[in-house]
């Protein structure tokens, strides 16, 4: 094994964790919180309740509410001057990907100045930055555990990748409780957002025994509890998927990604697509891309996926990506890009996969793409 | 589940990471390193080799030389001294649990002053320690994973645990090369030590779906490496044994341990017994001893250790322990205390039970325990 590092924040994890908040913040020398949220956050009263156990403990704090989906550059930008003008100390996000990278993304500026632009790819934030403490409304995207940060670049249309392991909160809080107030749609879209995760950092070029074992344990809890969550909204089956959530993020933050996600990005960066829209149309197709350049783990996956083996590792990997296939075909999500775009947009394609390649999770895929491989992939399952 | 904590330092784990041990000091602002290592690791010529990675990053050192096996408290009490009399600021240790274990008690008290027998228990630690890089020469103590610390107070006899969160240091080196110059016994006691780390995680009341993972890694690895890594000291099944050791720890830090090592610290207070000779003599009893109060728990490590299932969980879990047994037994070490000890040692057995009650060990074990039933099973090992 070739040198491989692992890091993870502090986790705090349970019912009822989100009321550890006040204390995780004091310990980070709090004085005045910059709190980040979106409106939806807002609305469902988890604001309130935090700013409610700030300040139990005393701490003042600054609400910066302006995140959306996908968010963009000037955004983290403007929040950087917000956080530098109230005089704040530590940052608390609470929301999903989004308020949690709008986040990060404040902090990089508000210690490194400049544009965020500045910092696209690997390791390029040189100085330390604000003590972060992020709370996941979601059990998907995993920002509250990686290294990674995803900002919209507005001018290029183009979701950036920023990855740095500076980006690690302190401290990471995970409160089944919060989930139950999700949506359906929500609650299955970061779902298949956590299983691309899983699967993508599984057949890494870079994965190490640390992050293979909470990749496969994340497919097995993903796989045997999603339909049952929507269905029975059990506390149970959300903490599973919480569970899940978090081993897959500690899976990709260390191994990265592969080109799912490089499409993803540069597709979100286009069309304003949801992960958990994209993956349940391109995952599989990828993975049969990648099939020859990674069987043996392409049958890992499978045995966790069909929980037996086939006469070979390839038809076990088959089978897996199969069932896979059935898995989503039994939720209510869309299989094919048509359902999610207009005829018109096809002619993007093009220019979404070459900017894919410039993605840095594009680096850690087990087969070398070309963007015309990459255009073929889109158009089989267009 | 209830709220579960898990914090681990960043790990950098490879063969050739020490060379990393430079730039790591200099990240958490090293200008004078204070250096804490044994005679024993000196002469394998390690000492010298970090001294030679510090000095090309100019960065300057204090060396402390003063570790013994079962670090007594009057040594990092002067090591504290030392630390501070020299104006160090970043603490580099490099050895087996006795080094990493004899840094983390000169850190509590160079930052917190007092007498380390002050901070025995859980959580008693209250300022920040200074930053901390440890570096294993073994795959077993786990000490530079995790937020323990043993330190043997020479008047009481015993062997106290110290146990809080700031104790995790700020980054981990794991690296496998060193382990080629160990011997084979050292070699097979830091597996069992590590097995037994993961064998009472798992049982571990507070144990999580985050620690359970791991130890299920770690027994699976080093019943599946160990034999082979003391027969041919392959580099790959050696690494495999680190592997299983940061798991094993990853596990243990945060779900705690159970009285098998509770009765090891207090045997370890009065005979100066490695944990690796106690184990082979002591897990296999305890663990039948816990059975009927961990039934499920013990069959998924029979599961793991038989890799195959019997025809109920009581039958696998029993199976299990008897494989055990015969694994203890196909490796060259002690299966009774009378083995190692005298026999006017076994006056001293009621003073060792009663003292493993107090340990914090003792808190997690799946089934309450009595001196006199601590007192039994350790005659019945006699």
């Amino acid at each position: 094994m070739d040198i491989t590092k692992f890091a993870i924040p502090e986790i705090i994890f349970g019912r009822g964790s989100l009321n550890y908040a006040g204390q995780c913040a004091l310990r980070l020398g709090a004085k005045k919180v910059f709190l980040v949220s979106d409106a939806g956050i807002e609305q469902a009263g988890w604001v309130q309740r935090l700013m409610d156990i700030l300040e139990k403990e005393g701490i003042e704090w600054v609400y910066y509410p302006g995140v959306t989906s996908n968010p963009r550059d000037f955004q983290v930008e403007q929040g950087a001057e917000l956080y530098l003008k109230n005089g704040t100390d530590v940052i608390i996000a609470i929301g999903g990907g989004s308020s949690m990278d709008t986040a990060k993304g404040i902090a990089i500026i508000a210690s490194n100045g400049g544009r965020i632009r500045d910092y696209e790819g690997a390791n390029r934030v040189n100085r330390p930055l604000p003590p972060m403490v992020l709370i996941t409304t979601t059990a998907g995207s995993g920002s509250d555990i990686s290294q990674f940060c995803i900002i919209t670049d507005v001018e290029r249309a183009l979701k950036m990748s920023i990855i740095t392991r500076t980006l690690v909160p302190n401290i990471s809080i995970v409160d089944p409780l919060i989930l139950r107030t999700k949506t359906e749609t929500l609650i299955t879209q970061s779902a298949i957002d956590a299983l691309a995760h899983a699967i993508e950092a599984y057949t890494s070029t870079i994965a190490s025994e640390f992050t293979k074992m909470q990749s496969l344990k994340a497919i097995d809890l993903i796989i045997r509890n999603l339909p049952r969550a929507v269905e029975t909204r059990s506390l149970d089956s959300l903490e599973q998927l919480s569970i899940a959530s978090v081993a897959a993020s500690m899976a990709f933050s260390n191994a990265s990604l592969g080109v799912e996600h490089a499409l993803a990005h540069s597709l979100g960066g286009h069309f304003d697509m949801r992960h958990g829209v994209i993956h349940p149309i391109l995952l599989t197709a990828v993975m049969r891309f990648n099939l020859d350049y990674a069987e043996d783990r392409m049958a890992d996956i499978g045995r966790v996926i069909l929980n037996t083996t086939m006469g070979s590792p390839r038809e076990t990997a088959l089978a897996g990506i199969e069932k896979l296939e059935d898995f989503f075909d039994s939720l209510n999500v869309s299989r094919k890009f048509r359902q999610e775009l207009q005829d018109k947009d096809k002619s993007l394609l093009k220019t979404i996969c070459k900017n894919a390649l410039n993605d840095a999770c594009n680096l850690t895929n087990p087969r070398p793409a070309s963007w015309q491989e990459l255009l073929k992939i889109c158009k089989e399952v267009w």
